[in-house]
């Protein structure tokens, strides 16, 4: 038993609810076998109980401070850090060559997982370090790799995503830290603000590597005169400072172990900064990598969810409070408020947001490890997939991570909404998901106005397709024949809804994204239902091998048809409406 | 321009979508016209702006602290209770024999909105003594009163509503804290622990008025063994302890500002308590009450959700980000976020769901005035009305109210979940809703176990023929001649739904009211499309005297129409189905 997450349902979801063959016949992976991927999950949970767990409370009550320029975070953080780089965790999926491990990116989202649900501030700063260096692996040179990953891999240097500016947030093509081209090939002098900076600056390491959006003197304007930067905070070889200032630090609702900070690039004329790749194409590179990067926000949503789920369990099991509605004899003791049917309706809830969306996560994961590593005939299919499942595997998680942790505040009650229990932190926590990594507006938008557009739809075919072919598997197992169906009924709902959408194209961009946000809800409860009717078909499978946990999956699968999958009836209603409140509002009648 | 709530919407409210002369025709409130009404409104903006909304911040930020026994607040709360007091907000509709004004409680709930949205922690001290002394003066003997509520009344000494103990939250019926008769009659020694006791100690006040529920040795078991007394902290007369201690200070997710107590009462066996009423009466009494309290806290959600809508309002129209989607120009400036449609949905959500649940709260206490004290005929089915609204009013803004103030959070982006704006607090502050004076599954039970049979459906045969009503005039009105058809045709849905309900009765209670919250949610949407329609027809008839507004007023009830109350639709085809996961699922399952 793990107070954060639960172990079989982990295992499950990899080893019984995944082709794992798949993977490890791909020669990338082939050193790799159910072995080594048992030893890297109990090696994340180990870290995870006696390191990241602990410090979970600790974290949260005493936030980072900025003190004389220098952001100082929990003392506990060092070695924790130091470790992570040490245990190989920051470049394991990277190649033999790398001094990585060749892990399948499906075993590493897995085992952050883990870490995520332990103590979500603490997992950011590999996740973070991973991020960056990937890019500079990627898309540098060879002598920006050697500069800088090493000490990035060991954990000595902590990486960063410094893409958000004062004047740009979410519209990136407004950014304008400026690079001036110097004498030196590739190198640049940079300058501007960079705000929102995730380990941005801490002292629990020795340096600090931003991966950096900068525009060069006199590139076009918009999101194709973007290129990308390597800027220490120290010049890497002599340990001078870079002119990267730390202007300062955010203080947060949640997530206050880790350091947000404000960053002043080169207010001394005297910041250098390393061209990555060619020039102009730094949001492409960006983007690259983003699409893992949102995978990894919608699986720290589900992490969150999942602590948040297993605490209010757990509660439930030991609360006594009240009788079954059916008792009337007050002389009987309370019962465990797991018995009311309410309760088991909030955990059914959680149960069936947390497992369905780790089974939308490892799905994806798995789709990326084939489409990065694969041959398979497959291969575009398969890539235009996951491109379109990526906005709403992000998102879903995150906006109904947001009522799944609130249901486990609701379980505990008064208690809940105290700090003697960490269900308040999660709630806390949650809320940033929605919001970074591209909030769910924009993945909306990024769903309705081009993944199910491009190819001609081949992405969209991909997923009617791929749901179809799991409806038939489950409507030949007798007593999954009313969930096969329900399914059934909603993805032709759902793609009658989309074709409406595409006639409402006619009418003007306006008109046809106003409702994206919409869209990408429906499309989450459509997707969570395929992976309820996917888990309920392995779940029948193997019945027999552990009946009391087949049968809780069964009964979660059934929940999510009942419950949450009826959603998509009021969701396409409206989608189907020719009225438009929120195009025809004045600003002035709010 | 307020911060906290819109000026012009309340006036709305009071002045323009309720009928008022139906008050003041009341003797009891003869003495009041809407010149009196609105300088009570004035007077409540004046302090909340003064002295309430420059706290809202430092009183989450410093805490509460125990310290030698006692919990010291925030030092500005001294002169804000001391103020409540002298301006008459406690006793406002008390009686003028009583000191008080006979204020309608329409009026003087509308003033507390203003007051709770200005800051919520420092609007519940003046409210729990109302309460506390409301249940004196209701039920309490003459010399009780006496000794009791003059110095309630000037805000010298604090009331409290003593409930819940370690072992009896949500089950009453398990309470515990024992009254043993003494030799004086009507006066007991008191034993037990008392949690969760907001405002149950604190330095701004001389004395604490605990209004406590506990069992008279021998009493009958459950809930028809409670009585209720009056237990100070200090005797009134000498003002020596009286044995109620102060062990502990909850620290909380929000409402930081407002201390929360866990009492030890008697434990030196020195504890006296005065009896209020008649022995075993007490939950009969404190429910009396409750149902207005009930109405207050959905008022509080509204109120947060409010300050919430209003900060990410102004934000909306001042911060710049992106441009039009149809704009390609790159050189053209960035346009305020409320120009994106996804940014006007979520403030159209919020402006529907503040505005739409007021509606329904001055709604219910417009009808608790007639109820109290009119003497029209229809008195009896307007009580039904109201006591079954009262869950709906309590619960929805509850529940909606965190989605409200998380699409706050969401417009302002990043900067929303930082600690530079409000809304992250309203975010903390809003999830107590759901969880006091009854949780929301608490309530579900109350009005699909209770309200909707009671008198033979009386209170729901009157809600139907209101809304009925308000539909006719609606549909007679042409441009609103689509909003009243969707609602005709959900309320015929809904009330199919508690037609298929009453049938499931006969398979038990248990399967009965398994749904019971879904039955809350459903009627929820239903009664703000009816608040809606409401004000929409207020709107249509008055158009022209304020063109934008109306307008605006227009828009919202649309949106509502499409976008929230299709929700009727899956709600309803869940609470159609015959299988029941929440009842099937065993506790190993989970």
């Amino acid at each position: 038993m793990s107070k954060f997450y639960s172990v079989r349902d982990l295992e499950f979801q990899i080893f019984e609810n995944l082709d794992l063959s798949q993977l490890t016949a791909i020669p990338y992976f082939a050193d790799h076998s159910e072995d080594t991927f048992r030893m890297v999950l109990s090696a994340a949970r180990e870290i995870a109980e006696r390191s990241l767990y602990p410090l979970l409370t600790a974290m949260d009550r005493n936030e980072p401070v900025l003190e004389g320029g220098r952001i100082k975070i929990h003392p506990g953080m060092k070695a924790i850090v130091k470790q992570f780089g040490e245990d190989g965790w920051i470049n394991a999926t990277f190649s033999h060559e790398e001094g990585g491990q060749q892990l399948p990116w499906t075993i590493h989202l897995a085992a952050g997982y883990i870490l995520q649900a332990a103590n979500y501030s603490a997992s950011v700063f590999p996740f973070l370090t991973t991020g960056a260096a990937n890019l500079i692996r990627s898309f540098g040179s060879e002598e920006l790799i050697q500069k800088f990953t090493p000490k990035m891999y060991s954990g000595d240097w902590q990486g960063t995503m410094a893409l958000t500016e004062p004047d740009a947030g979410s519209s990136l093509s407004d950014l304008n830290t400026l690079a001036i081209p110097t004498s030196k090939e590739g190198v640049f002098q940079i300058k501007g603000q960079k705000i929102y900076i995730s380990c941005g600056d801490h002292d629990a390491c020795e340096n600090v590597i931003h991966l950096m959006l900068a525009r060069i003197q006199g590139a076009p304007a918009g999101t194709k005169g973007i290129s990308l930067f390597v800027v220490p905070q120290k010049d890497p070889e002599t340990g001078e400072p870079n002119d990267v200032l730390t202007e300062g630090l955010y203080h947060k609702m949640g997530y206050k172990g880790a350091p947000i900070a404000h960053l002043m690039i080169g207010s001394n004329e005297a910041c250098l900064g390393y061209l990555v790749g060619e020039a102009n194409q730094g949001l492409k590179y960006m983007f690259q990598m983003m699409n893992e990067a949102r995978l990894g926000v919608g699986m720290n949503a589900v992490a969150i969810a999942s602590a948040a789920y297993q605490s209010s369990l757990s509660y439930a099991k030991e609360r006594p409070q009240g009788r079954k509605i059916t008792e009337k004899d007050l002389s009987k003791p309370q019962v465990p408020i797991i018995e009311h049917a309410d309760v088991k309706r909030m955990l059914l809830f959680q149960k069936s947001i947390t497992e369905g969306s780790l089974a939308l996560l490892m799905y994806c994961s798995w789709l990326a490890d084939q489409v990065s590593h694969g041959t398979s005939g497959d291969h575009g299919a398969m890539e235009a997939l996951l491109d379109l499942l990526t906005p709403i595997a992000k998102s879903y998680p995150s906006e109904i991570g947001l009522q799944s942790t609130s249901a486990a505040v609701q379980i505990l009650g008064g208690a809940g909404y105290t700090t003697d229990f960490p269900v308040e932190q999660y709630y806390r926590e949650a809320r940033i998901h929605p919001i970074h990594e591209g909030t769910t507006g924009i993945h909306g938008m990024d769903l309705l106005g081009r993944k199910v557009l491009i190819q001609d739809g081949l992405g969209w075919k991909a997923l009617m397709k791929a749901i179809g072919n799991d409806i038939k598997e489950a409507s030949q197992l007798g007593e999954l024949e009313k969930m096969s169906a329900a399914l059934a009924r909603y993805q032709s709902m759902s793609n009658q809804c989309l074709q409406e959408q595409l006639v409402k194209m006619k009418q003007g961009t306006d008109v046809f994204l106003a409702d994206a946000t919409l869209f990408l809800e429906l499309c989450g409860h459509l997707c969570l239902g395929w992976m309820w009717v996917r888990q309920a078909v392995s779940a029948s499978k193997n019945f027999e091998r552990d009946p009391v946990f087949y049968k809780g999956k069964i009964r979660a699968a059934e929940y999510f048809m009942e419950y949450e999958l009826v959603k998509i009836e009021s969701l396409a209603k409206r989608l189907a409406s020719d009225s438009f409140p929120t195009l025809d509002i004045e600003k002035e009648g709010f």
